[in-house]
């Protein structure tokens, strides 16, 4: 089936149908809560009733979305529903909680554009593709000849400059651009929500940041450069495991660094190594070796010994790629 | 005249000339040479002879920018040019001492996007409206009907990308992202870009932040937050006056805070403060109370005494503003 033929399929599903819930994968991040508001946005525009659900409270830094107080939490439904949307949900266990909102045989819409997602809808509208979620959702709008108004394209702006980085990672498409250049002659203003989406640190954020620098060390030849994250550093600092996570990029941002790695000590003895590499060595080989995996320029594994072991192990590896 | 009619002249002027020394201002960013770098594949394309010239080397993160390495120093040229081509210099000044290689009577063509540019060509192609001089390149290609080619729309690309802050200030427009939409259709690689441009740091860069975050300090209200930093850190780090300056978004940026400070001592008894705010308080104000000025969002003034009465003074008026 060609896109329009699934656009098409889509939009007769929710022209045939009412009373939608729409849902969103759990631990909703920008795009989840994009296209999920712009579609409800849709329906309003078609004068259809919905309601919208998730597993978790809207975080804080997406609250300035148009309509996102009207996302309730499922413990607050007393009610099934028959028509289900669900928005950047690979499957049906990313609804956590919310398939309990769900009748037995539910009519699903599955709209996605995850490479896992397993068409788990009675109409799967999935464009591997689109950026985001909210792309899809911005060509349904268009495809339906729906007015695209400033409160629905703020939810879709937002999703799709959260799933590309900021216009910055590789599936940013000429397409993508094009969607932008339309969502701003709509009214978006792209300084208040990058500010709102990219710019916030939260307190604990900053601190981590802080450790991390100070944990920061490089070899003699500048090629490589680590951090060592260990539980008694979380625990003072209560980070949560993405903000951790995302520590690497520190080390490998580094001028003149070509590997960047991060060793996260998660249990006595068990150590977690994530690896990010710039432009030579193929870190995914490194991972593999460790018994992990990933890709050439992003990758990780799970290690069991002494941290300061596996830290010599790894090193040593780290500099034998780039020495071949 | 209208921007049509000043394209055509910029075209005339360099159609009618030949042997071009291309220029732009001291300390280039990414705008100075992703336009020169440009200029110059424009000027390649129509077989015109040139030579580009900068006041300081090109900075190592802009080394990829494609005929990067054809830029001389000034002091590397022992001959004088009768054609110019200023890109993005607000005036003949901030040439710096590339001027020293021009003719007496040279005729100028001056490429600009600054509110303050004081017309000093003979010919100006001057529009405050473009976000980026790299996109009055664009135009004048696009109106020449010159074909823009992988290295040229990488040069225009990264001009583009670095005046817009990666797409987020106020000066992104409708025509900004169709122009990104045009030049990744052209081959640009975003995240190429992205990453060498915003996402390298230096090392003393990362010693710099690390050290400002562990000076950063916050009132019992979460609403204020600002960073010290004094001669001793500065001189341990060795940052430089621009990395400094972005210390204080880190105040600024941390949730639920108003206003961000920096305080930066610049020699014994004289201390620089910057003003950040987010939505309510006008730090332009406060800035002029203390002899400085502003925008209402962005500020600063010079204060001499002790630094410790110096953040004291400060923090009560930002308080004071708080309240009102």
């Amino acid at each position: 089936m060609n896109t329009e033929q699934m656009l098409q399929e889509a939009a007769d599903f929710l022209k045939e149908h009412d009373d939608f819930l729409v849902l969103t994968h759990v631990q909703p991040d920008g795009d989840a809560l994009g296209s999920t508001l712009g579609l409800a946005h849709l329906l309003e525009a078609w004068g259809k009733r919905f309601v919208i659900a998730c597993e978790e409270p809207v975080p804080d830094r997406f609250t300035f979305l148009p309509m996102n107080e009207q996302i309730r939490l499922a413990s607050e439904l007393n009610r099934k529903f028959t028509n289900l949307v669900a928005l950047d949900c690979g499957d049906l266990q990313r609804l956590g909680g919310c398939s309990a909102l769900l009748e037995e045989n539910a009519a699903i819409l599955n709209i996605d554009h995850h490479k896992t997602n397993d068409s788990f809808g009675k109409v799967n509208l999935v464009d591997l593709e689109s950026a985001a979620t909210s792309q899809i959702v911005y060509n349904l709008a268009r495809h339906m000849r729906t007015d695209i108004r400033r409160e629905m394209a703020i939810c879709l702006y937002t999703g799709i400059l959260t799933d590309t980085g900021g216009f910055r990672y590789s599936n940013t498409t000429v397409e993508v651009h094009r969607i932008a250049a339309d969502l701003l002659s709509a009214g978006v203003s792209p300084y208040d929500i990058a500010d709102r989406v990219f710019e916030t640190l939260s307190w604990s954020q900053a601190l981590l940041i802080r450790e991390a620098l100070g944990a920061l060390q490089r070899d003699e030849t500048g090629k490589v450069a680590w951090i060592v994250v260990n539980r008694e550093l979380l625990k003072r600092v209560g980070a949560s495991d993405e903000d951790v996570e995302g520590l690497v990029s520190y080390a490998r941002n580094i001028q003149g660094v070509e590997v960047g790695i991060l060793f996260r000590e998660k249990a006595e003895g068990v150590v977690k190594v994530s690896f990010r590499s710039k432009y030579q060595v193929d870190v995914g080989e490194i991972a593999l070796f460790f018994g992990g995996g990933g890709h050439a320029r992003a990758a990780g594994c799970t290690i069991e010994g002494s941290i300061e072991q596996i830290q010599s192990d790894v090193l040593a590896k780290v500099r034998e790629s780039l020495r071949s």
